[in-house]
């Protein structure tokens, strides 16, 4: 890298599922849009065509209208050459297809077991997390042979078992796992002041908030505005509109009422910080995902893989337009903060979020080495947790479980233990409305279903 | 007390329920037969009449055939008269009645939750503990003014929770709890190595085992005899019996397979070691509790509060038979420890045996402070823990899991706080089952069932 | 407080010790200077005079060029009127006057023991802080009473001592120590690097460090600035410079070489991070402090009483001058970083730097509750510690056993026992050069020399 | 082994060190008294024929008067052969000669630096560690080839770092460090009481310790005595004592009034549990080693290796009239608690002591993996220590640093790395009375004295 005055050239990051239609485009539109920094992404994918059709994508964008840094795009043919002097990477993989998600997804429903999203816990997320961990360990190791210094950004799901693998298989990887599911949170809170005090934030950023938990299943626990008392005006925000008033968003796919968050938060006292889709997941299954009407009476909904295959399809043919000029490229807002963590750790302004990280005591009543979300100083090359605090009780109930439950997945997928796994499988709170005889029958059909990605388990 | 040559005399025990029918007899007939101690035993009852009945019958036990001590009964109206100079306080009282009970007990079978016990956890044991809490910290309060030295030995259930709410109420006090769950297990094992390498054990204490978990959820995590592998034989000794061949003790009430403990052996690797009555109520109430079929299938059974209402009627006969003298007093083997306890407690022969205690890290993967059951050393005037070590993984979802109920219950107990108590309840494995508004409805009836002894939650 | 776009009007500052002269006219630029804040500052002294001629020059700074923010300045009589609404409070005292300080630092050179500051460790610092504690009491109990919510900085020393006497008193006050110790060490990294790599970094805040340990006796366990090697050019840097060619600053009174600094990086392969005249007093009094000759070799100096005398005699006259307009207020750069951190509670701009704070875990190896010193983030009305990590083997034996003085100095002071006092004093590195019988005699003249601010400690 | 009522036959013992003149025959004549043990022992030296002559006299102990067990002696010229197949090892050896050792005492005493044993800690202590580590990483590593389910009892000072060194070595090792100080201290006790109130305890068992500290530097926390209150006997007994007038033992060599227990209960409040002349080697040199007369008018000695010299010449004598027949053997009361220990590994009869084992949480207060000493219960192939709490405030301070000092020391060894032992040597108390050149000329000298064995460190 060279360092120039407040500017950072020659970096090279590596994009690990490179080929992604969707989040990759955002990377890209926030890379053009960072003065601060230029230099090469080595895109690597299994599917190394879908790396080429986003070279070419990646490549237009320094041409684009608002772009004001230069980047080289490559795809590359084997994990070791685009890992070569990379200084930063990208996981973002899909692990298996959306036929496997199907079925992680789906299946549980035969047995009256809803899921609204299924990547992160519950039956789905647990049979997922099996067949990603070992792609992990292989990154891991790939990482260590060839960019062990590089800060590591994983945003594949499962997040905490993801990130939990690659440091379980190089402990001195630099690694950690980002998520926006907070930030739509910070935003209710803007929108909750603004709705109570008549003030208005600027940005979610406005609001500070004290952030623990683990990824999907956060937890606000304090928040600043001015001299506001942003929990009272949360308060009265959940009663407002309880009557699900906030539908918001795409109504047909991902609409949120938030009365999930209402709930936890009248309960318990504390602000759930993820969608409603997620925290549900975390729940005993009959709180939130009872069934498809109970789902809806709680204002949000469940995501039917059919869905995603569709959506699949639209971006591959947007992939087809943009890489031959049918659909022009554009600058967007994304969201996502991954530009601006790299800036941090360049240099470039320190930064304070919420991020995913082996706990070493950052969040002192879980244990040690799960991996948890909290607020984190990013500074030049480096990252520190601060101090969370404790898991407020109450709420601890929910969350111990949850880190107990990425404890044994992690081990029984390390050993590559089917048995070991259907412990923590049979314990899930989704799984537990079924005897063991069901909850093995399940497991058993959806191991069988995505076998193709479980060989490792089977040798 | 006076010592003398390898024996106390004037030892003072007060018993809190003093006027028990049934356990209180063990107790008397194992002061009878020990002759290193003498002394007084205060009976106090809320049923001062039954103290009294207690009296009288304490008082024969002086002449028995092959008592070889002395010990002088009186029933005390007051708890102060009854504590005041105690050496030793038994605790050992129902809470409630028996209508209270059959409200814990039954009531949820309304909801389709079946509970084989009901003191300890799921529902019934929880709405136990709200009762039972408050009674506890008056009785905590009154040894702290009348006798703060005297060791405290408590046998109510639920047990962790009574134990936790007299160190929470006086925490200077020298208290522990005592069950003989494990000991069954404990004559299992011997059971176990005379099936598999045809040795007999002389009695239940030659098989050494490390014990830890939660009172009523303890596991045996090591087993040790001769140069035998005590666990291997428990291996087979499971595989042998897998059929019910095992099905012993009072086969209308309590009969029992341990078809429950060996599901959980074959699945966890560890031996539980309490009932399957007891184990069974800890985890997800589909896998043991999911019908009244589905236990019988398991081999055991669950006890119906009518039953122990028949079976007061007998010991009230009894109790009239014995004073009356139309029944003779008889020395017999409780199995209970207890006087083996003040025995060491006293300077009489040291003893490691398992007891409830609070957690001061001698299980350093479950929270300070909650009441766990590990072995523990009793030498003069002292009781510790022995250093136990970690909940295996696996078990330890199902163990954390409680660990937290109990910080919650007590809580909301200490708290007089029922919507705080209803956070602990609706998490409970037995009662996920059902959703919110179910469980909600469930929880105010037992309540109001129960309402003539939480008076102090309505104030 | 009034929040307008970018900026806080009405801030109310209490200034503990607001007669101060020196330290509280750099506060006054450092504020004047400040474009984001105005608000109004009340001095509180014992000295109420001393507090009045500050308010006579704190009011000029308002006229004074470069001057971009209004301030009040107000003297008041009680600590309550000062403190009262105040939304920060700036505690900067000096317990008992110069004379007690002679004693402090100087009798004990009878015994052979010399000290370069005495008022942090040593029987200097030990015996300051017992006069301290109880001050520090009175005014955490004013806070509870008149400000509970108010932000709190510390300036005065032993600053740990303070800071820990304040959570000891209040445990829920806001409070923080602020020492610019670590400041002159991160300058000393930005002149390695420029030394080594001919680089030159803006300012000491562009070398990231990791900062941890114990107020005046931090470490720096790693320092990130581009892609250099920060540890390695200071490496070089050390070597270069054991000649004692650094010497630098104040000739006469505050020399320093830095080889104190360099034979500890030498010794131990990490930084210690504060002036060499603190650091070797946390060490065993013959590494560093043997003689005064010894101290000229290492390169600093003892500072005597007498200087500090001369030197307020100086600062009383500039004061004179100051407040009678003979010499004008002048705006100076005072290398604090207070008023930066009032603007990030604030709201306006995170900040992440080091101080002083009770140990919640961030310092996983020293015991909790101790005062540590780490990074921490200042985000809106918040301050969490970073996890900092383990102090580094080597040094832990050093830094564990004044974590351990800690506990016992501020225990004894809290009981007002000089016994236990002595304990803590008889053990302290500088201390045990004497046998017990010299350190009782030193700890008794040391004791009655500053009796009349011990009088609590004679009831 | 063969089990018979109540009785173990064909144990096998290793006996490492086996050659010894002195603590061997105690262990001999201890099995030969214990009837419910019968087998083989094992005897490896490198002087293989002491061990030749320690097998011709142990078996003799076959047909001593007195004897109830049948032993066989077999001398064995590699440890593997001695190692194979043992139930139990022995480890008490002499790293080095009398030689080295004199120079680990006396050589210190040219800086001033008085030792009064000078095998655990000090700069003899620490140079006799760092020639014992890696002799103990051999034994640990046969014993793991060998006879990795043996139970290994280590003798062998500096008892602490010796078995540090077994469980670095070989993690999975069952071993423990076992040493008579506590008893002694014990024995005073019942002294004591007998004193103050007239009664007799029977054995210094009678009196029940809480025990808690590093070997040689533990603490009595609390005692119990029937009724009596053991603390304040202790203090009367002290006060009593105060002038000396407890002198016992080898007048000449080894005399006590325990004026250092005493001097440390006054000032601490606990009882310190080692001998005077081991006690005061963990304090700051001034407090009990200041000098010869100092020493004396503690009432204690050093012991100078010339003495140690000349009593090997009479056990060298003595063992030539043993074997010779010159000499008869006989049994005698060695005081040691070896082969009741073996009994209750073995099944007959439970025992609680004091032994030395890694910290697992028994002493919550000092860092996990520290070799600590505290009550153990010996239960059937089963040890567990007691949760022993934390070590009092106060002392903390003492035994916190050689916590401490035992990581670095046992770092610097594993390591070979004589740069980071000379970190532990130089901030030792008893070496801080020294400079850094004077401290580190001093362990030059040291190395440099005793290189015959250090080996290792020069490769």
């Amino acid at each position: 890298m060279k360092y120039t005055k407040n500017k950072v050239e020659d970096v090279k990051i590596a994009y690990i599922g490179g080929g992604s239609r969707g989040w990759a485009w955002n990377f890209m539109s926030d890379l053009a849009t960072t003065e601060q920094l230029s230099g090469t992404v080595d895109l690597y994918d299994i599917d190394y065509e879908a790396a080429v059709h986003n070279e070419i994508i990646g490549n237009k964008y320094n041409e684009v209208e608002g772009a004001v840094s230069r980047w080289e795009y490559h795809a590359r043919k084997t994990i070791g050459e685009a890992l070569t002097g990379a200084n930063f990477v990208i996981i973002s993989i899909l692990p298996g297809t959306f036929d496997e998600m199907e079925s992680d997804v789906h299946l549980p429903e035969k047995y009256g077991i809803y899921q609204s999203v299924g990547d992160t816990t519950g039956p789905g997320g647990i049979v997922r997390a099996l067949r990603t961990i070992p792609m992990m360990e292989v990154i891991a190791r790939a990482i260590e042979q060839y960019c062990p210094n590089a800060w590591v950004i994983n945003y594949t799901n499962p997040m905490a078992l993801c990130v939990r693998a690659l440091y379980d298989t190089f402990p001195g990887i630099k690694a950690f796992g980002c998520c926006h599911e907070v930030f739509g949170v910070q935003r209710l809170l803007t929108q909750a002041v603004e709705e109570v005090y008549g003030i208005k934030a600027d940005t979610r950023r406005a609001v500070k908030t004290d952030v623990l938990g683990v990824n999907h299943f956060t937890w606000i626990t304090g928040a600043h505005y001015q001299e506001y008392d942003v929990f009272d005006a949360y308060a009265k925000f959940a009663e407002n509109h309880m009557d699900g008033s906030l539908i918001e968003g795409n109504r047909e796919i991902f609409p949120s009422a938030h009365l999930v968050k209402f709930d936890l938060f009248r309960r318990y006292g504390v602000i759930a910080a993820a969608g409603d889709r997620h925290l549900s997941e975390f729940c005993p299954g009959k709180w939130y995902l009872e069934s498809p009407e109970g789902v809806k009476n709680w204002g949000f909904s469940l995501t039917p893989v059919s869905w995603r295959k569709d959506d699949l399809k639209k971006r591959l043919e947007r992939s087809r337009k943009l890489r031959e000029g049918e659909e022009a490229v554009a600058i967007h807002q994304s969201g996502e903060e991954g530009v601006t963590q790299i800036c941090a750790l360049l240099g470039l302004g320190d930064l304070t979020t919420n991020v995913n990280l082996p706990n070493r005591g950052q969040i002192p009543n879980l244990p040690l080495g799960v991996i948890v979300e909290t607020n984190a100083t990013f500074t030049h090359d480096n990252i520190k947790p601060v101090q969370a605090g404790n898991i407020p009780e109450g709420v601890y109930a929910l969350v111990a479980r949850i880190a107990d439950e990425q404890n044994n997945v992690a081990r029984a997928a390390q050993e590559r233990d089917l048995d070991r796994a259907f412990l923590a499988f049979a314990n899930n709170p989704l799984v537990t409305s079924l005897n063991l005889a069901d909850a093995k029958a399940l497991f058993d059909q959806m191991i069988e279903n995505t076998k193709a990605y479980l060989g490792e388990y089977f040798k």
